[in-house]
């Protein structure tokens, strides 16, 4: 089969919403009025971001998914992406899955595919993601102010606690393993709370590397510091919510510090609890509140009375880890 | 050295024309009003379209240059890119040099860096390319009409004629080799040509996989046919104006099938013939007259008689080659 062929078969689906899509030198892109084109790339390597056994349908899933969770941080609404496949190999299996896999979240959010590129190669998946968000009202990093309240959707720390489980760190009751792979595998971005938070949030990121170290991108970028309670962490593990039981220590790391989670953190001003609560509500989204920003810088973990906790987890970062 | 600080020393520079650059969720794009955006993407890897033997400072250029030969196809004129790299190690001469190319080649086309991924992975470059086009006049390959004539920038074959002379196939004088390479190494996207063609030229393609392979593209999906004339082919190559002596059917082998040229093919009616040439001459692009296209499927290569030539060439397909 033909580059050309593996392209008319897996990936090619009539474009409802741009001018042009696969098939041209280029796609086009045409944002409304008063419109901004929210952009943002993940390049996902094997062995690196998913292992050899994944199941192609969960895989291709999350290789949109973590690129949707980007525009949701940002509260653009998803437009269009792009895909750029390498395959060491023509699997017909595995292209059925992966395309099924991504389609079907594609279309639960209306997000066309408009261009790409396949080449031999080590298996490597690059998104490129295009939303649409009105000029001004994009979510920043650097939005974030003294005395705003600091809020997490969801929860957090499953998707590790299953790598934690493949790795044999830990041993988990079948249904609390299942329920935290599905974690990793098949995250939702959180696309419709993004939108919601528009005018309301003052800055948001999405959570991919860890709770902590995500959150020090909006501190820095904000010029603020914050303090986060350490007392939620058991709340915000589903794991710990289903009955499992994990030393305090561990929950906490899977925690602030677990990773793959993508869930959004932001930042709202207090007055704006109601309207947060509002969005959460809309959106069908959990949100709980772990904190508050501060002028003073850094990042600091305290305890119910408010004391320092002195804790030290790794940051995420893929060449560090 | 972290994922971040990679980042920050090697590919982050102030943007000047997207409302946010790097180092946010997403980039903000902001098309002037009227404008379509135009997106194209591509993914060099290693061993594939590239040896790793090859200067990273060319690489840079060249990683840029196919996307914005994209760009150059459809009429459009840069304004951003993403960049995705897997690295298998942090080589800091390598992502000197690579950024070096890179972004000699982004400023000359005033063509911001506005986000990107770096991981860790076998060496893998992708990169998504934005430009703008007035609505409605983006080039399409969809355009051709029978009797319109068809046209080719440049020269053609000379990358190709440098990869033969790598893999030992044939033997060049230095500069004729100096030459070819260069063309290989560093192709000058067709980018003011492209936009001098608006409303000009009817269908354009950029020829990244052989003339009559990518011509195909254009003729399959303008629902036509073509006439190649085969006696263009030595105007057609460098290599033979600068006095090197090859088999004809070497040549045209060269000229019409070898790939990487990065020049740009398209088709006008005969009544712009003058519109034509003066595009060529208002951005200093040498342009040749190959053949015409007809109602008649199909891709004919003819002698000066008119009379079919029987050929056959190897289309270049990634994943046949």
């Amino acid at each position: 089969m033909g580059e050309f062929d593996l392209i008319a078969r897996y990936f090619t689906r009539p474009a409802h919403r741009s001018p042009l899509g696969v098939g041209d030198d280029c796609a086009l892109l045409q944002p409304a009025p008063g419109m901004q084109l929210a952009v943002s790339t993940d390049l996902l390597v094997e062995g690196r971001h998913f292992l050899s056994t994944v199941d192609p349908v969960a895989l291709g899933h999350k290789s949109l998914a973590v690129n949707l969770s980007d525009l949701a941080a940002c509260g653009a609404r998803p437009l269009a992406f792009t895909l750029s496949l390498a395959l060491p190999s023509i699997d017909e299996r595995w292209l059925a899955g992966f395309s099924q896999g991504l389609f079907a979240l594609a279309e639960a959010h209306a997000c066309e595919l408009v261009g790409g590129d396949t080449t031999r190669g080590p298996l490597t998946i690059g998104i490129t993601v295009f939303g649409e968000v009105p000029a001004g009202q994009a979510l920043l990093r650097s939005g974030a102010g003294s005395g705003d309240e600091l809020w997490v959707s969801g929860t957090l720390g499953d998707a590790r606690l299953a790598l934690e489980a493949f790795r044999g760190t830990v041993s988990l009751p079948q249904a609390v393993f299942e329920a935290a792979r599905a974690r990793m595998d098949t995250p939702q971005p959180r696309v419709a709370l993004g939108t919601a938070l528009r005018g309301i949030a003052t800055a948001a990121i999405d959570l991919s590397d860890g709770l902590l170290g995500d959150l020090g991108h909006v501190l820095q970028r904000s010029g603020v510091g914050a303090t986060v309670e350490a007392s939620c962490a058991p709340r915000l593990l589903a794991a710990v919510r289903s009955g499992l039981v994990l030393p305090p220590e561990r929950i906490e790391e899977l925690v602030f510090a677990g990773g793959d989670d993508y869930e959004l953190a932001f930042t709202a001003p207090a007055q704006q609890r109601d309207a947060v609560l509002a969005a959460g509500r809309a959106t069908d989204t959990p949100l709980t509140r772990i904190g508050r920003i501060e002028a003073q810088p850094g990042l600091r973990l305290v305890d119910d009375e408010g004391r320092p906790l002195a804790r030290s987890f790794a940051g995420f970062d893929h060449f560090c880890a």
